[in-house]
């Protein structure tokens, strides 16, 4: 089989999914994957049988491939903006879904909401700074969303940091909870309080918090390895990439950003890691190669080198197919963006 | 229409594709577009009526493509590793094009390509340090190519820096001209000396030089207009995005990496440019959230903002259609990377 391709070893899938499963079972708190890091059908299936009680996705495209192959309780975990097209989108996707939740941010939105048949969460800020309001200023939103409001939820992605990894889930209790009681305050309950991101999973408050809506555990990827968050064992997904050059003394891979994204935060070593290789460091990435500093011996030209990629929800989709113990498996969802 | 999508502006597309064409007429350049940039057939049809010889790809696959529609100059411009499967497929593409050529960097690679019915360009390192042999040791990888030997290349890839977009054509040409002065020497002559970046492409060396292989000119982007190679009135290819937060005083896009790809070169102001506020900066991009600072007043909640990735190539290789004047064109090579 050509390279690069990505592969994806089952067993080590399957214990990062039972794992998080037993981990939130044990603590009473709902796990609903965010489906974006694999946008893959097939393995979403495993997730729910292993206790998953829905799923989370970004886009209103993403609900729409997953719920044509029958997942009934969806949470697109984004501030939509409501246009007519989308609007009449999310009316056919209630026609076909036990539950479809949507989030909001805005009092523009929130009012486009209350007409279509839907559940609505509003988006806190819990310290990310991306989308979301304030805790203190969620009621005005709230207020806008009609009978149809159902809960709170955050995206504490300041854990993707090496110092926030464990205040990113206090942050996210703490806005949670606040907004929780000044809804309350103005006699407007809500029984759904979700966040969770991978980093900040294994401090995440199940005193506060009753879902949570992790994406990257069930492959894990060199940001996770690199936080601390994952040991490289727990690396489920790589990039197979044949050694095409040792121009230069160094590692060349065909693994390009093409294959493997070109994500690269402020903490990353390199752009990826070699799961075979750990003092290997990838220090030049181009759309088809990848260039690696690799202390001793290089691998030599055409053998197969396993690169784990910084942020595995972007190199899958790059990819139509994972490769799964030798089976192939859509990406359903890639490209849905829309 | 949903966003986010990629649109092409086709009157700057013509004049982005006819301004090279004409300048490398003038100059007796062969001009080889890279077509990894668009991966469009359609695209790289307007580019052989406007005067381009061939094309280049980077990959077996984009050359498959091309190659079934009826593309027959083709130049695998990659260091290739020549396992059975790629040995076979090449085999094929001779037999359906009427000239195929492939790089080489490595003894090892010569010895397998010398068996196969294809030209063959060894590749020289003129300063970007990716792939390559030095100038001076080009002979030892050209004596084992056989007697389709026809020449050398480089991709002076460090011209992507605010420093080098002059010196490295200068580098280039000096790089090439070695080469071909000590295969000379050697007794191997060669007839195609090629080279050649978008960023460098206005100080290649035409005395030097028979071909250039340019590809992000057809679009441009946020890096070329950020290294002062286009100005803003050239780029024809934007992501139109809907406006979907105000959240914190910032504008929020729905066009995230999994669009715009996540680059972000040491120069690069931000994740990208806004074409029609030139002094926003996109500060943080998340897979569907871009985050603009904006001067002055935002555009409202659900208007669309024109966003100019900051490498074309990776945008274009995310999705599956290219909207032209409201035509859609098929990527016809997307995530062919193998």
């Amino acid at each position: 089989m050509p390279t690069p391709r990505l592969v994806v070893e089952r067993a080590v899938l399957d214990a990062n999914i039972r794992r998080t499963a037993d981990w939130a079972r044990r603590l009473g708190l709902d796990l609903r994957p965010h489906v974006k890091t694999h946008k893959s059908v097939d393995l979403a299936r495993l997730q729910l049988e292993a206790g998953a009680v829905g799923i989370t996705v970004a886009t209103v495209g993403e609900a729409e491939v997953f719920a044509a192959a029958g997942f009934d309780d969806v949470f697109i975990a984004y501030p939509l903006w409501i246009d007519d097209d989308r609007a009449e989108r999310l009316r056919r996707l209630a026609g076909t879904t036990r539950r479809l939740a949507v989030g909001v941010d805005s009092v523009a939105s929130a009012e486009r909401l209350s007409r279509l048949p839907v559940d609505v969460l509003v988006e806190v800020d819990s310290g990310h700074h991306r989308t979301g309001v304030a805790p203190p200023d969620v009621a005005r939103v709230a207020e806008r969303v009609g009978d149809r409001l159902r809960g709170v939820f955050s995206f504490p992605g300041h854990s993707y940091s090496p110092d926030a990894t464990t205040s990113a889930g206090a942050d996210e209790a703490g806005a949670l909870a606040e907004a929780r009681d000044v809804l309350a305050g103005g006699g407007l309950a809500v029984t759904v309080l979700s966040g969770g991101s991978t980093p900040s999973l294994a401090t995440s408050d199940a005193e506060v918090l009753t879902e949570v809506r992790p994406g990257v555990y069930v492959f894990n990827d060199a940001q996770q390895w690199e936080l601390g968050t994952c040991s490289p064992d727990d690396v489920a997904l790589t990039c197979h990439a044949t050694v095409v050059s040792h121009a230069g003394g160094r590692l060349v891979l065909d693994s390009g950003s093409k294959v493997l994204g070109a994500d690269r935060a402020p903490y990353a070593s390199g752009f990826g890691r070699l799961l075979d290789h750990p003092d290997a460091r990838i220090v030049l990435l181009s759309e088809h190669h990848a260039v690696a500093e690799v202390p001793g011996p290089l691998p030599p030209l055409g053998s197969t080198v396993r690169v784990v990629p910084n942020h595995v929800c972007n190199a899958v989709n790059l990819v139509d197919t994972l490769w799964v113990d030798g089976a192939s498996w859509p990406v359903s969802a890639r490209g849905r963006n829309d």
